[in-house]
């Protein structure tokens, strides 16, 4: 049978996925992850200082920063740097990111410190957020690592894994992992991040053209979970967990 | 028996909720909505120009901007004007206002312009984003009208009616309209946007403790369903429809 | 007689002007004022730290930020807070505000404290700012009412009431109370701030045309005396003093 | 008698003043003016293009910048392009110098040009905004003759001199022309903007301590006049009229 | 013989340097070049216009940006869009990029077009302006190739290779290609950029430390002279020429 | 024999160089340099704190900041301060005239202070970067021995002159001390630093037109020595050493 997607996938069939962990050397953890033509370089930098509001407190704080080289994508997008401002779309992924990565850690573990884990994407086909959270834990968990291996922390501070993946209506269908083409193109586009466990953690749902069902919606979720399933897989091999 | 709500309400009992149009005089429409005391005046402004990616297609654009005065919050925040940028927040808030409307909004009806929703929150207790969607319907309205009465368009752009409710696991309780106080103490926190025949435009859930489930969330959108019906009957009645 | 004046008013009449105090629900002082269409909503926000240059000095400061909603004017505004600066206008006008307020106000009795005066502009329609000073003076008397109240300091810091109108040269008559359609049109344009016990705080005279004589100018700040007097006996009624 | 002013000047008298026309090579207009230790580098540039609110109008316009060099002042302060923004100071200060220049210019002869008048404060000493004004005067009616001289515009486009200076209330007494101790201390301070036939072009009058007299203000405005007279005398000499 | 070098190279010994073509999909070029563990991509996207000052000439133009990912080096760097501005360094370097490109290019052979390359640095270990040249020029030629294969130009419009590399004295050596301990320490630092025919393009000298002589210096320009013959060797290989 | 610079000038003959030391009344030390029709304002300023890498090192700090005057060039060139921004150019130059200064001064006998050199062109007719080396020197040592002469410090902390000058090669010839009109036309271009005792302390050399050779390179270092031992002697006789 031919696939109605333009990839070939199955509407269950994911993407390659892969994550190289360890791809830069100065970071305390980094990934590299792939999404088949999605690539998003991930690091965690730790830093001895919390954010001003947590001062005083002994509570530590996990945080993201989002950017896409200016050709990852197919025509040049100009570079936030020199434009002097980080767009909307780039706060609302980096926000996303954070909240979906502290929604894992024992923030009371870190000691008044801060963890920043930056997301560049290196080549954007679609689903680029979702591959940032992805890729985002393995770089958040190498640097959790690194503070317990130093003697920094007493415990390792992850509660569990944390994964995030895109469904959308394309053609009628309800498809899993959008690349560029699908996203353009789909009525209804949704990112969900899932723990470890199973549990919601952040869903996100636009009707990208007439509004969509209960149905349609819970249709979604159901492939998500199984390739935020599968994600959590890759993580564990990637860090030999 | 005694609510377990700061506001005494029952788990499924909205604000009193309150939508004033025409509150301003030079606007092509404009509604004052208040969900409790969260008070929001929106503005519609027709603008006899598409933005540039639109320029030769013939369609029009429904675009949003959202402010907060200083003082609508309990401390006061620094004027974004002042402070040289949006931040990441505001800019979030006004894209999730702009897709909510130009759901439901026939574009290619409007010609080459624009309609800019001003939303901006006079006061602030909670779920200044829903009501903004909400009040924001009312003015594109006018404005729509404002446009068929005056023979710029020939047929009224509205397709369907929108409104939106935030509903929250609260003291382990699913609640609906959740005003500051809970917003702050929530475990989860989402923001639903349906259409007037019951459809989803935008679903929003964050897990701000915990995961949730499928089930607590398919409670919540229950809820919302609920709130967004009465919101759209109000939307009628103010809008004489 | 008819009157040459587009709102039928005589030459030493001003526009209806209310003064609502306590208007929002947060702050330590507010008003609503209006003069005729124009409205403006005045807040006074207390914090618990003086600016830099007064550290140490024992003394406190007063200070207002001006903005407008961006629908407050007949063609929309573009929003400052997008803009990312504010206007040469906004700022020459907040500053006014600022010094007018502080000359009626015994800095060395707050403490090393700050008061935040926001005027923001709902509906605009000539004379934004003498309605910004006026009804910034209720929301700044507000809270220092409260700051004695909550025994911050021992005695209330208020030494005179401030009031502000414009005044012009209309059709070759002085006339008082400038709105949007006479501002647009006269000749000279000049604003003035009194104290309540008569004294000048700030006078400020534009040749919008040609320049004017003495006798003209001494013309106009007669009638704007004669509205300051009223302003101020507003201002004790909404306060009652 | 010995003076009570720091200068030892008499009550009535100005610093020295001298305008230097043709200070610098590349202007289509060039002054240095000199009021004592202040010292304002004014250039004229003509711009073959008007601003947009005037294409389609035949009409031109005169606008101005003004600029402080960082070490023009006693205490150095930060370079407003490495901080990023004009401040609010100095755009009222360019806005009135603007104003004050265009009230003696026929606009509709310059055709769709812009002339735009730099005044950089080489060095400070009070009176910064009065100087460039009159020195202002001086490098606009040099590019005018050049102008004129070139045939770009048929006749001259001034129609009258203008010329500025600030007076105020130091210990007690009206003073002309305020140096930068006597501007420090005083309690009323105020500049005037008279044209060459002795008409009121600009009045800005500020209480710095207690509010002022009508009678006060009047007595300001005498000394003003006659300072005035006598820069406009200098005005014509420097331009040999 | 033990090397005084950190890295325990001779003193006229280059790192590994490596040039990996076609590292991304979307770009017209591109090229990821590593000089030991500094590790750039470079890319080339063509522009359908020429920038505003080359309208009507006929010409099209080469220009580059540079950029670091805030991870990229040993401390975490604040992201540059994030800060809001560009620092003067990244200013210079990407100056100084556009400047060697262009030339050896025949601006007059690309139509009213543009090319930008990106430079962004992946990981930092010293001499990231000298990759971004080296491998920014591979990018190019690429891009140029693209243009010709698709007939957009009639000629290649390369007219010679440029390649980049540093010297500096280090402990009283003249050493090559400093990595990023001896760039730190060196008291001479100097970059070099040549043409393939061996002609000077760029010189950079800087006396960290004292000043140095002429014969120092001569000394640097030779060694620099080997490592960019090398250099383009390698570029010839990447590009199959 | 009839010279082939349009200034008439021999090629190794520099512009008439005048330089005239407390030029200004606030500074601790100032400059007005005069490279022929270049005229550039330098100041220093005494600053009681060092920038914060130094905290706690007892060293001091030397820096620049580099303006033009919006007329200073032939065509009006935007205020920096007006477009929000300081270009590249400006960052570049800047940094350059700080490290040149830095290399003559003992750091270290400073304290924990900052001097800031203020180079702002009044006229600018090319050389301004090399005009603002040579004369902010003059300036630096100026504030140096204001510091002695006032003990805050035991001993003048210059250690060497430092001057700078610009060569070109200008139809076919090597030039010394480029004017404009050379410049803008010169095939390649060079700025040198020297210090007092002829060591180099920066080199940059660009080829605009064709690749350089390494002899015509060292015939500008020859010319630039030549021009940079006649300005040190003119500092020396300005600062009467």
């Amino acid at each position: 049978m031919v696939s109605f997607r333009p990839s070939g996938r199955r509407p269950d069939e994911m993407r390659h996925v892969s994550l190289e962990p360890s791809f830069v050397k100065h970071a305390e953890g980094s990934c590299l992850v792939k999404f088949g033509n999605t690539h998003v370089l991930c690091t965690a930098s730790l830093e001895n200082q919390a954010p001003p509001f947590l001062r005083g407190s002994g509570k530590g704080w996990v945080t993201a920063e989002y950017g896409m080289l200016p050709r990852a994508t197919q025509e040049r997008t100009r570079r936030e740097a020199a434009a002097g401002r980080q767009s909307g779309r780039t706060q609302e992924i980096q926000r996303l990111i954070g909240r979906s990565l502290r929604a894992v850690t024992a923030l009371d573990l870190l000691g008044e410190r801060q963890i920043i884990i930056d997301c560049d994407v290196l080549q954007a086909d679609g689903g680029t957020r979702t591959a940032a959270i992805t890729g985002g834990f393995v770089a958040l968990h190498q640097c959790l690592s690194f503070m317990t291996g130093t003697r920094l922390i007493a415990r390792h501070a992850i509660r569990d894994h944390v994964a995030a993946v895109s469904c959308g209506i394309f053609q009628a269908m309800a498809v899993l992992d959008l690349d560029y083409p699908e996203d353009s193109a789909a009525d209804t586009d949704a990112n969900f991040v899932f723990s470890g466990s199973g549990g919601l953690v952040e869903v996100q749902g636009t009707a990208e053209g007439a509004p969509f069902t209960d149905e349609q919606f819970a249709e979604l979720m159901k492939l998500a979970r199984q390739g935020a399933t599968m994600l959590v897989s890759l993580q564990k091999e990637a860090l030999k967990l």
